[in-house]
This record gives structure tokens, C-alpha cells and sequence, in this order.
């Protein structure tokens, strides 16, 4: 156990130097051998792996990948907040069994009336608004909301192991995106101070905006129609789009990931693809092939054959969520 | 004279320090003074005008902006040679009188068979391959076509007072970013040669995408449907969806920035707007209110009145293109 921690916490080279663990949340293992011996080989100008640093791409899913996505993805719970806060200034807004469902913070209901009640009460809290007043308004609700089950902030729902390996990709030269099914707008607002990720490396879904030229100026309003889906095929083409170059390393937890792995992992040079596999009941949720979020089946099928490396958090991660400032 | 050269050429600081010209290409006159002002006040921690290093972004039109547009769009004249090449491989590509008159390099002919015939033309070079096989052609056309009036390469085409511009930009802490109406894919084959612009700093017209996994692994293959036109009012949408921040700082040429521009300068703190005015038929082309390329009205009766700078190539400009290497 002595051993293992001095291993875990150092690693002496054989110049004698004795550098700090980039990765202290990670257990000694074959999924942490896996990452660092990548970074090793890509960023060493003498190996045949090596990639200039302009090239060294990390993209990285965000629901169940960088932050937790249970009991509900938490811009859903952020949709339904937003709908209750309003139906208390407005009750006439309930138009529909979803939106009575969400005013009554009632996921199921929403769920129960199908897709249409989803995009429902999607739309009325990310539509029919400026982009900055929406900015302003998942601001707000980061300061008021809390999780269900843990009490934190949500944006302390984030992976501690995942933030190390963000900085340590950075120390190496790595550029970090997010590439996420989730909203582009919404992840914005905390991508720099929860994972220090700029804004302009987000990649996310997103409706379609409109410039209008209103009497106090220009505004970008968003509308309820979907401009794109960040998901599966959608992914690669969105990091063609948006970064114009294919990364070498990529980070995923659900078969919505699949696509980008694989993309990532097609290239001439090295490419490596990581998936996050909730394993953890205790500390976090243990779920893959069941249920309506994060469905993981295609990757726990392909990706060993694949050599894709899977972070199993019970056995691999030491700690889950960072210590929280409170 | 010789007092007029040296101020151009140095600026001797109280301290007695002389640096040299960021914009050595650009006569001293007022709209040199303009730009140099501006990124003079929003770098000076002590000033009003302030703007931390992460929201100093710089956004440029391409075409007419950074580099030429005359006798017509550049992109053009690659689908054009595109259209040829392959014509003489297969002649039974030809099955339009647009695709015809492409194959002769007639762009009046194209044009006479209206906005159908041009996009006929344009998907015929863009669409129906993989995002990388486009690339390659667009490289090898840049290595070969010469420009009919200046015999340069294209990509040599390119103005070297907003080459300084850029680089100034970039040394007083700005992300230059390209906004242009062209395509994003095109764009990025020369952007960072051409201009130290990053792929990922480019922001396009676009096709629509699909990521395609054949024998050979998966691609990205392009589409004849448009994805995203970048021009007007989706320059402020693409800006925002791109970059996720408001400019303080555009340059562009015609009508078609106007949006970019009044985005820009619409923010709560500095911002400048940067029009390059067309104006010097010996050296380049004089053009403006007339024709169907870089039309410029609005921005020629409205931008004066909102402080915009105008940039007149005859009399700010001392060079246009930079030496050749040849
Ligand atoms: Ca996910
Ligand atoms: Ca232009």
C-alpha cells in the first residue's frame, strides 16, 4: 500500500528527478499507464508518435464526461427550473401537460408526454430570448440551484480525475474542447471557470439565432427551431467544423461519443480514444447499457477490440468530485 | 517629406525609447491614427477603455478585405479550373451550358445562366468529396493558378498593410479571427500561411456535412446543400457561434460586413469598425457602389456618421501587395 502510493503519487526518472503525478485522482492502472504513455509518446520529438503541438487536439463530451448527467441531464433540470420560475410570475404559460409537469418540477410527466413535451419546455426556457439574457438567466440558476441527491452547486458536479487530465493536456501543449450534445450557449457560461476551457473551444448543439436590430440595438435572439444536434455522426462534423482539424485525443461515456472516437482514432498518426464507464454506485451512478441517459452498448461491444481505453471510476478514479469551496 | 518618413517609420515615446512602426505599410494620416489609438486605448491597463487580453477579438472579411476580389471571387476561379480539369478527363461531366462555359473559363457565360448555373458550378468543385480530398485540390490550384491580370499566386494576393494589421493585433494581445462570406474549408488551406491565422480561427460559408465510414474508414464528405452562409446578418451569428464572444474590433469591405461592423461597435465597451475602401484602380481596383462584387452603399452613406474608420487604399495605403518571393 506504501508502495503503491509513493507510484501513484511520483514517478522518479532516471536522471533521478522526482516530478509530481499529473494525474493524483487517478489508482496506478492500465487506464492511467494508457493516457500518460500517449501523452509521453506524442509530445517527445524523439518518438515516432510525436505531433507537433498546433496538432495535439483533445475534444471531450461533457454530460457523464466532465460533469455529472443524473438523476436528468442538468440542463433539463435547468429547462424546468426556468419554466416553474416563470409560471410563478406567469401562470397562463401552462399551456400544456409538459409544462404543468415541469412548473411542478415533475421530470416524469415532462417524459410522459413524449419528445414533443421535451422540446416543449426546452424551448421555453432556451428561446424567445437574447443570447446574453439567456447567458444571464443559466448564470443565475448555477448561483440558485442545487443537486438533488448531493447538495452542490452544479458546476461542482464535475469530474476531479477529468480536471487533471484538462490540465495536464494543457501542461503538454494540448489544446481542450468540449463537444457536447448539450447547448452551446448553456455551456459557456461555466466552461472557463469549471474546467478552464475558453468559450471559443466549446462546441456544443444550438438553435438557430437571428441578428435583429431592435430600438435599444442590435440583439442575437434565439429561436425554437434546432440549427444542429451535437451528437453521434454529428460530432466529427461539428470539430471539422468548428476546430478544422482532427483530434488525436478524445474523451466520451456514452454511445452518443462513438462517432468521435472513432473519427479521432482514424487518423494516420496516433489517436487516442477514452471512455468514462460509470461504475460507481456509491460515489456516483453505476449505469451503460440501460436507461434513456447515457446509453453506452456500441463502445462496451467495439472499443476494447479497439484498443480504446476505458476509465472504469470505481477502480480507476480515487476521487470523483473536487472538494467543494463551501 | 523627409519629417512625414520618419514619423511613419518610428514613434519616439517620451520615455526617449523609438519603436518601430506596427504599420509601416500604412500612411500617417487619420485613419492610421484611428486604428493605432484604439488599440492603444483598449491595451492601457489605466485607460477607460480597457479590454483584458481574452476578449481582445479581432474578426476580418476575407475577399476584398485581406485579400483581392477582382475580376471575380477567387473561389470562383477555382471552381471554374475545377470544372475544366475534370472536364478533360470526363467531357460527360458537361451536361449544362453553365458547366460548358465553365470548362471554357467563361465566367460571363456562367453568370448568364444565372444563380443556378453558378451553384451548379460551385457544387461541382465543392461537393461529392471528402472534406481532405478538397483540401488537396484546393492546394494543388493554389500552386498552380496564377491571377490573369497580376500573374501571382492567389494566395500572394494579399494586402500587406492587413498583414500588419494582423500582426500588430496579435503582438498587443488580439485573436484574429476570419469571418468571411467564402467557404470555411477553402479558407483554411491558406489562412495560416497566408495570414498566421489558425484553422480553428476561421469562420465560413459551409456546406452541409456527413461523416461516412466506408471500406476505407470514415470521412467527412461534402454536400451540394448549403450548411451556413456566412454573409450580412449570419456574419454576428456565425461570430457568436464560432467565437462566443463580441468582437471590439472589424474590418471588412462591402455591405456585406455591415452587420459584423454594427455588432461590433454596439457592445458596452470600445469598438472599432474597419472598412477597407476600394479606390485605386492603378494599384488594385477602384470599385464601390456599382457591380455584383464587394458592393459597398450602406456602409458608405451610414459608416461616417457612426464613427467608422474607412481605410482609402489610394491614400492610406504606400503598398498593396507585398514582394513575391519569386
Ligand atoms: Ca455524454
Ligand atoms: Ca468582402
Amino acid at each position: 500500500m506504501f508502495i503503491k502510493s509513493l507510484t501513484t503519487a511520483a514517478f522518479l526518472l532516471s536522471s533521478g528527478v522526482v516530478l509530481a503525478d499529473p494525474l493524483p485522482s487517478w489508482n496506478a492502472g492500465q487506464s492511467k499507464s494508457a493516457v500518460i504513455d500517449f501523452v509521453n509518446a506524442v509530445t517527445d520529438p524523439a518518438s515516432d508518435s510525436y505531433v507537433t503541438p498546433a496538432d495535439r487536439i483533445a475534444v471531450f463530451d461533457n454530460d457523464g464526461t466532465l460533469w455529472a448527467e443524473q438523476p436528468v441531464y442538468f440542463q433539463i433540470a435547468f429547462a424546468v427550473d426556468q419554466v416553474a420560475k416563470r409560471a410563478e410570475a406567469d401562470p397562463a404559460i401552462l399551456t400544456s401537460d409538459a409544462l404543468k409537469a415541469a412548473a411542478e418540477g415533475d421530470v416524469e410527466g415532462i417524459l410522459a408526454s413524449g419528445k414533443e413535451g421535451l422540446l416543449e419546455v426546452l424551448a421555453t426556457a432556451h428561446a424567445g430570448m437574447s443570447v446574453s439574457e439567456f447567458k444571464q438567466n443559466v448564470a443565475d440558476w448555477l448561483d440558485e440551484a442545487r443537486h438533488p441527491t448531493t447538495g452542490r452547486r452544479y458546476d461542482e458536479m464535475i469530474y476531479q480525475p477529468m480536471l487533471e487530465l484538462l490540465s495536464y493536456l494543457r501542461d503538454e501543449g494540448f489544446a481542450t474542447y468540449i463537444v457536447s450534445g448539450g447547448g452551446i450557449d448553456f455551456i459557456r457560461v461555466f466552461s472557463e471557470d469549471a474546467y478552464g476551457i475558453d468559450v471559443n473551444q466549446v462546441v456544443g448543439s444550438s438553435l438557430v439565432s437571428e441578428y435583429v436590430v431592435g430600438d435599444a440595438g442590435p440583439a442575437l435572439m434565439k429561436m425554437p427551431d434546432l440549427f444542429f444536434n451535437d451528437d453521434k455522426a454529428g460530432k466529427p462534423v461539428a470539430i471539422n467544423h468548428h476546430i478544422g482539424k482532427r483530434p488525436i485525443l478524445a474523451g466520451g461515456n456514452s454511445d452518443g461519443d462513438f462517432e468521435m472516437l472513432e473519427w479521432t482514432t482514424s487518423g494516420e498518426g496516433p489517436g487516442l480514444a477514452l471512455y468514462v464507464h460509470h461504475t460507481d454506485a456509491e460515489r456516483e451512478w453505476a449505469y451503460d447499457r440501460e436507461g434513456h441517459i447515457g446509453v453506452l452498448n456500441r463502445g462496451l461491444d467495439e472499443g476494447p477490440d479497439r484498443g480504446w481505453v476505458f476509465a472504469d471510476m470505481a477502480t480507476d478514479w480515487s476521487t470523483i468530485f473536487p472538494a467543494t469551496v463551501e
